[in-house]
């Protein structure tokens, strides 16, 4: 990680101090230089490929200063990243943090910041290798996420042939109804509240991934980051396939009477919602029986089936069938 | 690389077409899936360690819009990151780009911005394998580049040692011309001004570097980014040692008569002036007979020697001292 100054080096001892594991643990996740260097060097492990993702989190686009606790904006940042790592069936390994900020935020906003991230990079085991910092009148942040996977055993988004069984992980639409709530109260966000936890603290599902790609359960798979809708037509594009979902079956979030926001229908968040960071996955038929109920306590559903017509079908009970129009998160959409 | 909507998608296969280079490439850089997956996945050569580097380059605080040309801007951001690869001594592989841009800009500037992007991405060797992109007004670019070194074969700054010799490699302060030039002339940037090419153009010294590295000359090697009187102090900070620089032996940017800004001063540019991208490093005084007196066209100046004593002195003809007060490139420093 690189600084530019005096000042910016505080800031990064900073960094170093509250969100780096020691060097001790660095050169465990097979980092042999971190912080201080112009680059981090990293051993890559025999038998593997590297996987690379990055993610923007933009004030503004992603969060909102005066909604998303700063430790939530820490534990997200990161895990919207190792949630691209997990959809391949890999492990993350390390990350480099990109930082933007105004001076007035170099303080305690930058200590709760780093607090979430660091519980985050302990949690998926993936360590802080370096990073920029630069001054801004926005927080900006971006990260680099560095994973493993066995050798040609990456699930990628491509493999789905028609036949196969589509299914999720989780429930989906918690996250949206989160930030629904999030929108509509006073202040920060409460960290503690449940019905806002899934959109502050995503927990991607790494263990998951890892266990359908080593079982060689899955034939396509990705995460779920911008809303059924919006992610199915992806999977469907890459794989070169249709599919069919069955409306009564998609697992869906269950909205508290006390939860009462106006207009809030469960199967619109489920369809639409983003930032759920569940998998999203194609198993061939002949691996059906392996694929048990839930994985961790996490439920696994299956929704439908990939088709070989170039269309996603929703199937609604009585027959009733619809194309599936996306619905979620479109940054270059102008109206939403 | 995401893509999260159609009009992102057309972003996305625009970039594909004018940034990336073609499937068999990509092959040939160790990316087995680039574009359009979660992730990307690159094969790490065996016997090397992988080097991690990212860097922000943002409207307002490293470009400017009105200032410098978009193909100068796609250059420049790749450039910037694969110098901090060859200040290791390593080679580029592979490069994320995370982009967010207004609408407005996602027809001639972005492709004015992949053109300049893809003409650095060939001379750098360096292929795209996936980002991040999205809809911002201001436009804000974060590059991470993947390189790889063989094992312990990288050249850190934390290597030097007292009685080593001080180099620099090419003229230093060349850029900061450049950019006074670009600041003082109206509209865009003359891309053929061998004057502002410096600022707008700077080449990484990715064959000087891996030379020194590959040779074991350097003990210790950063880039210059920030200007020698910020860069230097953080060398000597690595490695816990100080340093003595013979002003005169600093090899300078040559001001043309008929490149008349107000005030300009050929040692403050070289002591002070950031974006040179040339290399800082340290030769062990058993090593000083291998070192030519140029590479590959790029003159190699000794400018002083490493010293025990934790201070960076200035030796002025004439026998005057000064002690190094950084003047270069500080984000977080409010007033410049």
């Amino acid at each position: 990680m690189k600084h530019r100054s005096p000042d910016e080096y505080l800031i990064l001892k900073r960094i170093i101090g509250r969100a780096a594991d020691s060097t001790q643990n660095l050169v465990g996740h097979g980092i042999r230089v971190g912080m201080g260097d112009d680059a981090a060097l990293f051993q890559p492990k025999a038998g593997h490929q590297t996987i690379l993702t990055c993610d923007w989190f933009l004030e503004g686009t992603h969060f909102l200063r005066d909604k998303h606790p700063p430790d939530a904006v820490g534990w997200k940042c990161l895990a919207r990243a190792v949630s691209d790592v997990a959809a391949m069936g890999g492990v993350p390994r390390c990350f480099l943090l990109s930082l933007a900020l105004p001076v007035s935020h170099t303080g305690r906003w930058l200590d709760e910041f780093l607090s979430g991230l660091r519980r985050a990079a302990r949690k998926f085991d993936c360590a802080l290798a370096g990073g920029d910092t630069t001054r801004r009148r926005e927080i900006l942040i971006n990260v680099t996420v560095v994973g493993e996977v066995r050798t040609a055993r990456a699930v990628l988004r491509s493999g789905a042939r028609a036949g196969d069984l589509l299914y999720v992980s989780g429930r989906l639409g918690e996250a949206e109804l989160g930030l629904q709530i999030l929108r509509h109260s006073k202040g920060l966000g409460n960290r503690t509240n449940p019905l806002t936890r899934k959109h502050l603290y995503p927990e991607p599902r790494v263990a998951l991934g890892r266990w359908l790609a080593d079982a060689r359960l899955a034939s396509s798979m990705m995460d779920l980051s911008d809303g059924l809708s919006s992610d199915l037509p992806r999977l469907c594009a890459a794989s070169g396939v249709g599919a069919q979902v069955q409306m009564s079956k998609i697992p869906r979030v269950r909205i508290p009477k006390h939860a009462l926001v106006g207009g809030i229908d469960a199967t619109r968040l489920a369809l639409h919602g983003g930032d759920d960071y569940e998998l999203l996955f194609a198993v061939p038929p002949h691996r059906l029986q392996v694929v048990p109920m839930s994985f961790q306590g996490v439920p696994l559903t299956s929704i439908g089936s990939i088709t070989k017509k170039r269309e996603i079908v929703l199937l609604e009970d009585g027959g009733r069938q619809q194309q599936l129009a996306a619905g979620g998160w479109d940054p270059f959409r102008v109206t939403r």
